[in-house]
């Protein structure tokens, strides 16, 4: 999991140049002074950085700061939000968004619209969804930004390091290359301009990492979020817990009821079939394919269960209740694997958090001397997508060098 | 859980040098041209690093090997076995032993005494573990060998980056710091020469990970152990994965029948309640604490079990079967969370292997679709002990400065 170590000199001085702009990020605006005091380099070293990350567009100088250095006064150095941009996509089973996210960690446009990808062609899903990500591109162009790559998040396992998804059961697709309908050509992007797709899960818990606004953030925790079904992203030592194949943070078709009811996935007595959405709703008293017939659209249905829960609902509170059972048990043995520091329910999780918690929180106490806290994440349903845009920023702020205009 | 990147000229050297040092230790005896190939430096400046290494005695020259390089004919360099050696250690409930490895991985000196530390006073137990430590150091002098540094290995858990024991359930251990019972004094070995304390879960993995005989190693594998307890440990890209406090791998306290059995540990339906040892010598007919009694010291119930089941002892097999099939429920979760490349069933589980995987393959089949495959370690109970030992010579390729006369 470790970035490859630098062995020569030009490979320390890309490290060094990433080490310039990740402290920038950090910290700014910054002198060049306090730049080589965060990194532990010499001024001299950090000046010859800085002029190149000037020189290529990632940095600007923001003018005279207030540096206490004798001579010359540092000039505060900042990010550059006309350079470099990254562009997030988010394919669910009822809507399609994309956004566009600065260096500054910005974001400067955002679109969402309705879908039924639910079982569908993929074809025509991916074809919508480059439209509207050739849309963006034209608008962050016009506001001075170059997209350096674009990253889609998706339902379901992306084998690790391809394009490829190999299972999304909600959309019904298996086994599909997306790159080939999401060239740069497609998208109205500049050749060369990459494309990576990640599963929701996954990119959520980037978002969380990087944008949760813990400090510091945690290096350590376990990500659980659902949108129709539970996803889980495990993070350690502050990188994602990818697993083999790409599948790791299955959490729910971990078993809750051993021997409990069938799971789609083959399985039996998986989580998801105590505390997935439809899980929940049958549970509630209410027919899934009604329900979802009736409250179509991003976010509906656990918009529903929450406001009938905040009406005292007795029958939807019961069902949210044992859903934060099921959820605290998987979570048990999850906690017992990893010791993370800290459990994060984002997604919308987020949103039922209120009724799911004292159930999974009860569970936890019941099964584990000392169990970690249990956190709500401030992104909700938004982490995904954002996840995605700032996992391009992050490459081009960890190789500047590639992403050169 | 990446190394610090190297970020000055300093730091790139030291690393170098350990980047020799393993290339050796990975495929020695080489000349300095292929060092020089395997690690993608220039010839001199190879030379140079191994020219230090020679001077601190940790390689040594063979004489001329076969280079096809013109001029001087390639000298073999291989890693000297009268340098600094690693000494690993072991505290079982039944038994304590100590061996002593050289740089070349050999073991030089082992020795092991029946014990009975269950529920013991941990002074009596660490002065007679510091009193075979130090006749190990004296024997390896003897053989020209210098001990680098001591590692020991608990059946319990051990805070993350200490030498605290926070609990160790069959010692009867708690918050106990080991370190002033095994200073360099007590230990007969040279002033200011490291101990350290890991979880005998943890060692057995890495012994897996180094010793294990896989080509190549596999970076992703979940090793599941067995002393008394049930033990496992993960390792990610190659490293162990040890949580925030340094606990995770606590494969015994996943829930498989989550209304089940309550559970020392305060949980219920936890794993070693159906596949721990005692849990297994119940479901046999067996009475645990007699049974010790008559068949004391280490590997004696399992020996017993063992040969019980291969005389075709119906209750032993049935008892097996339900363990192999409780610990196919928690791997369940397992493979879902991790997506690891593999299980290694190792320690005592090794030896019950042949009993215990047809259920517990049968159970992950029936609950993931395209497992991964279960293996057997090789190195069985001996991993524990071989890998404390040969964690400090990694410490010492790792850090070859560090560890200078």
């Amino acid at each position: 999991m470790a970035a490859p170590l630098p062995t020569t000199q030009q490979e320390m001085r890309r490290r060094n140049l990433a080490r310039v702009l990740h402290a920038v990020a950090d910290g700014g605006p910054l002198s060049r002074a306090a730049v080589a005091a965060r990194i532990g380099l010499t001024r001299t070293a950090v000046s010859t950085l800085v002029d190149e990350l000037l020189g290529i567009g990632l940095l600007v100088e923001l003018g005279p700061g207030r540096s206490g250095a004798v001579g010359r006064p540092g000039t505060a150095l900042a990010l550059s939000n006309r350079g470099p941009c990254g562009i997030g996509a988010e394919i669910g089973v009822d809507h399609l968004a994309v956004c566009a996210v600065d260096l500054r960690g910005k974001v400067r446009t955002r679109t969402a619209v309705d879908a039924a990808n639910r079982d569908s062609d993929p074809a025509p899903v991916l074809r919508q969804l480059a439209g509207l990500v050739a849309e963006t591109a034209d608008e962050v162009r016009g506001l001075g930004l170059r997209p350096a790559g674009l990253a889609v998040a998706v339902p379901g396992l992306v084998a690790r390091g391809t394009t490829t998804v190999v299972r999304a059961p909600n959309l019904g697709w298996t086994d599909l290359d997306l790159a080939p309908h999401l060239t740069p050509d497609a998208l109205g992007l500049a050749p060369g301009t990459g494309c990576a797709v990640d599963n929701e899960a996954n990119l959520g818990a980037l978002a969380e990492l990087w944008l949760g606004g813990h400090t510091p953030p945690p290096e350590d925790f376990v990500h659980v979020s659902a949108e129709i079904g539970i996803g889980a992203a495990i993070v350690v030592g502050g990188e994602l817990l990818r697993g083999t194949r790409g599948f790791a943070g299955e959490l729910g078709h971990v078993p809750v009821r051993p021997e409990g009811r069938p799971c789609a996935c083959g399985g039996i007595g998986c989580l998801e079939q105590y505390a997935g959405e439809e899980a929940v709703l049958r549970a509630a008293g209410l027919d899934p394919r009604a329900t979802a017939a009736h409250h179509p659209g991003p976010g509906a249905r656990v918009g529903l269960l929450a406001a009938r829960a905040e009406r005292g609902d007795r029958a939807v509170l019961t069902a949210l209740g044992e859903a934060g059972t099921a959820l605290g048990t998987a979570l048990t043995g999850t906690v017992n694997l990893l010791d993370p520091q800290t459990v994060v329910l984002g997604g919308a999780l987020a949103r039922l958090a209120p009724w799911l918690l004292p159930s999974l929180e009860r569970e936890l106490d019941r099964r584990i001397a000392g169990p970690p806290p249990v956190a709500v994440s401030r992104l909700g349903a938004d982490g995904p997508l954002l996840g995605a845009a700032h996992s391009v920023v992050r490459s081009v702020l960890d190789d500047p060098l590639a992403h050169r205009a």
